[in-house]
């Protein structure tokens, strides 16, 4: 296949000739907007809104790669829409925004929400991310919600729940490890929390996040901090692993090596999902004697990716009108992935990107789960 | 032909598998997004910038139902995008604004100019269009056009240049009453002036704008009102008609009657373009004796509307990638458009709107306008 530059267009469902012009432009629209005008609900089943989101991004942190601004992170939009459409049927438009300041990126989705059904928050950076997030749920009335906190989360969630089956251990006694305090490692770390886990060492790229010791970490780090274990500063993540029992990287590359596995307990579980480069690569975690290895990547077993999630989640939230993806829904959808796999083995935790059951699977999750 | 709601969707230009999945998601995606961090105007060859437009519109003036909100309005963004799309091959995205301050517009508009090739304007009320407008035109570096305003404006001039032709009068010479000094009144005042009219009236709702008379026109109405003709104030369109040679309406349903018309000189040219209902219908100026009538609807002849205009216009302003769409350019528009009637009559004085050369013939002046 060769890329000829863009991934997506708009199609116009109808044809276009003599006998549909009136209809599909004036007067025939003319019709629809009285009606929209006499009952504004009516802009769900008269229009694109019942099935449109907006990718809403600024470009400050397009994948692993940085801050390199709206127009670099359009194809990564695009992409995304793609994966919308042909999972889920969903119509997302990407909207690539000129400014990072938290309150104009706050104002201006709020200022496009009235032609969308959803929010799909894309590659903002933490911890402006976060303040984006909670303030736009708060004021919009559709669904908000960012992937990279979430969808990730609920795809970490759903690949532990397996391979915690697979090494026949529990998530309120495991010790977990993660590397990463950005808008993915607070969200695997709260939603975890959540699920059960009651040990969790969160690091940065300076270090373990501790509580009451003589580091101090700030706002949404602080936080994280101290709901999770209560230990003293450790500077090194090597160190950390020993005696751990699960490692979820998603943070940056290159950070571990087989070594550093080989100090984790038996049945060590590692998901290394920095991308496209993991924090360490299958075959050095293999070799390190991890039980059960997960990267974000496609090329090797237990691909851990987003793609899981956000179709279906979109898909279900349109459907059902959920204006709030409760984490209890968030779990539930890790669930419903999870429990895809009926015999979930040390190479096979999370079910296939594009395996069609998955977006059914969290999509369902909505009816129910309201 | 039934309508099921939505009349455009988003759609993959490939197929989602196994093999295209790492092309047009991770990691393929990073390589496109190196490449235009590394050289942003790459955003053009690389995305769909170089074939979108965003349709921004605060339903402040939606058609002639008036001020009716972003939600209802969305039906004719959609129905706009259909005809972007059929016609033109552009990608058209409706944006529906939850704002209808003249700066929070602006500033919308300019925060989600990133991924788009260009920004059409549409439904929003003057006078906040003119500064919207020009405000944008000035701060953004890609096509601002408002639609309502030159779409209609040159869409009028195409039809007064071949039905000037059919009575066998002169622009220069021709005593002329507009009817209507919102967006497209001001726009059409603006450009037959330009195009050589000395003579032209232009009334709103009050009676007539004049310069330095009783009745003194505020802003961008006085502006016109002392551009253009210098009389004593009329209270009464009919009046006005006597002796004119040309009336264009962009008001109101059902302002004239027969004997209105019949006050005006011989070779009378009506183009009365209320939508979906006109000043005078087709019939009834017939009978007051009109040598040339145009209206904006389908069923009659001559049916003067601005899809004529903006599919070819964006789709000539992105392929030349043009900046400013100047008056010089909107004229050459107005004269491709009124060229591709070879032989003007009194019932054909435009080409259809289904005729795959407008665009085409519209597009051409931009390689040829700059």
């Amino acid at each position: 296949m060769k890329l000829q530059g863009n991934k997506i267009e708009i199609r116009a469902k109808y044809k276009l000739n003599r006998q549909t012009l009136p209809i599909l432009y004036t007067p025939g629209v003319a019709e629809l907007s009285k009606k929209i005008a006499q009952s504004k609900k009516r802009v769900y089943d008269l229009t694109w809104k019942k099935n449109s989101v907006a990718i809403v991004s600024d470009g400050s942190a397009v994948l692993g790669l940085g801050n390199l601004g709206p127009e670099a992170a359009l194809p990564v939009m695009e992409g995304k829409a793609v994966l919308f459409k042909e999972l889920a049927g969903v119509d997302a438009v990407p909207i690539m925004l000129a400014t990072q300041d938290t309150e104009k990126i706050i104002e201006t989705a709020k200022n496009i929400a009235p032609g969308f059904g959803g929010i799909n928050l894309e590659d903002i950076s933490a911890p402006r991310c976060f303040e984006v997030e909670k303030r736009l749920i708060k004021e919009l009335n559709i669904p908000v919600f960012h992937d990279d906190q979430h969808g990730t989360a609920i795809a970490v969630l759903a690949g532990l729940v397996n391979a915690l089956k697979v090494v026949k251990k529990n998530i309120s006694s495991v010790r977990i490890v993660i590397s990463g305090a950005g808008a993915a490692g607070t969200s695997v770390t709260k939603l975890l929390t959540k699920y059960g886990a009651k040990n969790i060492i969160v690091f940065d790229s300076q270090g373990s996040l501790c509580c009451n010791c003589e580091r101090s970490a700030k706002g949404v780090k602080r936080e994280i901090a101290c709901a999770t274990n209560n230990h003293e500063y450790i500077r090194d993540l090597g160190k950390a692993l020993s005696g751990a029992d699960v490692f979820v990287g998603v943070s940056a590359p290159n950070l571990l090596q087989a070594k550093d596995i080989a100090r984790m307990n038996k049945g060590a579980i590692v998901f290394a999902m920095s991308n496209p480069i993991p924090e360490i690569s299958y075959p050095e975690a293999k070799k390190g004697g991890a039980a059960v290895i997960a990267t974000g990547r496609s090329d090797f077993p237990n691909q851990i990716n987003n793609a899981l999630v956000f179709p279906g989640l979109f898909r279900g939230a349109l459907d059902s009108r959920t204006k709030n993806i409760s984490d209890k829904i968030k779990i539930k959808a890790a669930l419903a992935i999870a429990g895809l796999v009926k015999n979930p083995k040390s190479d096979r935790i999370v079910p296939e990107v594009l395996d069609k059951k998955v977006v059914k699977a969290v999509a369902k999750v909505f009816v129910s789960g309201r």
